[in-house]
């Protein structure tokens, strides 16, 4: 991700360049920028924005659910992860090492936390002593690092941010609850909030999480075709409560190791959020997410500047204070250059008001989502644009929705047919998307579908539109109902 | 720091030892604990939960005055601190460094942010090229590191939390404009919210931030008598605009650098909030601050507990509608723990609710602040609450304000006279505290004081309670009345 100075003119057209038009669109909007510090990203204000109000409705609901905030460091000693075998194995390669510190050689190399599970179980230790310690429920909202090699904006960058839950519980069907209840937890956020339908399953166990049990995921379809891992909920099993000894004396007055969870969502999101609603013309946010949502503009000409603003502030002040995120734009460029650039920066509804309005008692909605112009009267104004960002939430989410459901295939189920699909994709430029395909359990399996198709295993849908009864290499008995597709 | 399991039985009283009192009351409180990590903490819920009320109070006062947040990269490459040279000097000796990364050997060094006018500034060459790009009013809310010998718990730790915030102008008058703004911004949230007095003013050369032209701070007194720097903001002139080359074209068609300021708060005042209002019977929280304003106490025989319950339950109701932050507690502990505890924890109102209460139509407060009791009828029990919520905030800031000017001399104007009132002190027992001094501005004067007394300048009030005329260690003219006092 090296720096770049260039000013981005036009928008690449996602038919021409999804990737091109991504960074476009992100840069244009100012959502980020590069940074000389290899792989890491500033998330400018308009960007960081959008990771604000996402971390608002996730942390309402952890507390809602009983969770608390807490905040561990983010240097791990390098014992620590050998603490859990396969841990270290996922994470080892990817860490960046303080091996200096205050003018002298550390005699331990500290780790810069890729994950907390290893330090956050160390202190789980020292809190848990009995089943009236439990459960305990914490959250922690952080910077990450992942020394990742390829990087990409928002997806995949060397320090990013996130929140990671992380809980203890006496017995595995509590854990296992706790799992459940975070994974639907960040299915109504996602779904509800951002717009974006998701594919609620589990992972195959070679894409779980280092030193989980079960790993479950949101799966969301971006508008290239690839599919984007959204969010996941560990259940952890005893794994971690072995490696850094957290047990209790339970009711029962024996000494149990307590089962342990993990979930996590990251700034990945504000990436899904562009690669889900984008189009063309730039971002499109959805209402309840969007920083702003109506962008009040005054258009006629010059002279009739202040007839029009007589019934432009007092709307400006109704929608305000009827919890509506409005902002005006009083600058001197053209209403056409201010309305391209609301529309790239996707706020929903763009509210024009000019003189001949003013003489009929009116105002124009246009929409981010569809570009229809709707006329109502000044006295609705404000019910009507409250009504119309609930219309544009649910229109978004549907159309989103459909697109992922026209790109989702039940009847690519063999190796045979996938590459014959992904050849056709090839010519027509249609996307490859996701398919959905029987698999026998076997990683053997899944690693050939992944080398010559690379399409991997997304997850095991707990409700799949339809089941599948061979595996999609072996042709064996498939024990699973899978979604595969190329990932980000 | 080093990791202790022990549990906290009893709180040291303050006039023992104030510094295990200290210890004993964050640790029995639940609101750290050490790490294996040197120099590291763990925010545990009940304290990150007071950071995060400061946070709330802060980021509304921030957003108020147009400041916007975003977040820059932690890692910092060592060319850029060579860019300002007071500043390298001034953090070089407590820097971590990431030396590996992803199995490598990296070629440059990366130091974990102390602070980021480095990796700002850089940005904001990039970012500033016209008078129509100013001002830039960025804050952010980060992790930051400085590898500190000696650590004290929320006061001094290798990884703290903070706020920094980073604006750029285009002259000098607004960007002093700024620095002002922001030192009253925390001025007004630490004394009305906090509860805690202060003596705001310029800080003299050799206390002021390492490449800074003028640095500003808000100053605290503890129960100890010693100071606390509580926050800072400086006015940073041309100096990093001119190491970054932060240029700009200014109406007037010239270019020029732009000035800047930065200035932070840190978890540091968690550590304040506790050492001006505790005591010996633990946290004493301002209600305007605290999570929990209202802990409500069924109190009783147990066979009397449904009548109870029945007005119990919807007063706890009624507050809640109010806006008052309530919690019950209904645990099977005595009424005499519950008090300890919630008295220990720092709650400002107790409210006790019995069978006979309940027969006259009554119930009790607790004041957390003066001990006293106070029977309210049912009937107006919610604006009796919230009225006293008030009287409580009042009166704990008037409270820290007697004391801290008891304990601040205005006569203790000469190195002799200092030393004669420390020695007094030493054998009294008592505090001591502020002085008051005048200073001829050498900075030989001021190391001379520090060196034979450990009192160092706070800082140069802008309207000192008097005005001195001679230096304290010259005695020649004093060009500036300082306070002087030991410090955290």
């Amino acid at each position: 991700m090296k720096e770049e100075k260039s000013f981005v003119k036009e928008i690449t057209p996602q038919a021409e360049d999804f990737s091109r038009w991504y960074i476009d669109v992100i840069r244009k909007a100012e959502l980020m920028d590069y940074t000389p510090v290899r792989g890491c990203i500033v998330f400018k204000p308009d960007g960081y924005e959008l990771w604000e109000r996402i971390q608002a409705g996730l942390d309402r609901r952890f507390k809602e659910t009983g969770h608390r905030n807490a905040y561990f460091p983010m240097l791990i000693p390098e014992s620590f992860f050998q603490k859990e075998k396969e841990h270290v194995e996922g994470f080892n390669p990817e860490l960046p090492w303080v091996t200096e510190a205050g003018g002298e050689k550390l005699e331990e190399r500290l780790a810069l936390r890729p994950t907390s599970e290893t330090i956050i179980g160390h202190m789980y230790a020292q809190w848990i002593q009995s089943y009236r310690d439990l459960p305990v429920l914490i959250n922690q909202w952080a910077n990450v690092f992942r020394w990742e090699k390829r990087t990409l904006p928002f997806l995949r960058t060397s320090e990013f941010l996130w929140q990671e839950g992380h809980t203890a519980h006496a017995t595995e069907e509590e854990a296992r609850e706790e799992t459940m209840r975070i994974l639907e937890l960040y299915r109504d956020f996602v779904e509800t909030e951002m717009a974006i339908p998701l594919y609620t399953g589990q992972k195959t166990p070679s894409e779980k999480f280092a030193g989980a049990v079960d790993t479950y995921s949101i799966e969301a379809m971006m508008k290239d075709g690839k599919a984007l891992q959204a969010g996941t909920s560990h259940y952890l099993g005893q794994n971690f409560a072995k490696g850094f000894e957290i047990k209790f004396l339970d009711r029962d007055n024996q000494l149990k190791y307590v089962h342990t969870t993990s979930w996590g969502v990251s700034t990945r999101l504000i990436g899904a959020l562009i690669m889900v609603h984008g189009d063309d013309r730039g971002l499109a946010l959805p209402p309840r997410l969007a920083p702003i949502q109506v962008i009040m503009i005054p258009v006629g000409p010059p002279k009739f500047r202040d007839k029009v603003m007589a019934r432009f502030d007092p709307l400006f002040d109704a929608l305000k204070a009827a919890g509506v995120r409005v902002k005006s734009d009083l600058r001197e460029e053209t209403p056409g250059w201010k309305f391209n650039e609301w529309e790239m920066r996707g706020v929903p509804i763009r509210l024009e008001l000019g003189p001949r309005d003013v003489d009929s008692n009116q105002c124009v909605l246009a929409r981010r989502d569809t570009g229809e112009k709707i006329t109502v009267s000044l006295d609705e104004a404000v019910e009507r644009v409250q009504a119309l960002l609930e219309e544009i939430q649910r229109n978004m989410y549907e159309k989103a929705k459909a697109f992922r459901d026209a790109n989702s295939h039940l009847d690519v189920d063999t190796l045979e047919k996938l590459k014959a699909h992904i050849a056709r994709c090839e010519e027509t430029g249609e996307l490859t998307g996701f398919i959905l395909a029987g698999w026998c359990g076997s990683a053997a399996c899944e690693a050939k579908v992944k080398e010559q198709t690379k399409f991997t295993s997304r997850n095991i849908p707990f409700d799949p539109p339809e089941r599948k009864h061979t595996c999609i290499h072996c042709g064996g008995e498939a024990k699973h109902t899978v979604w595969f597709a190329r990932a980000y």
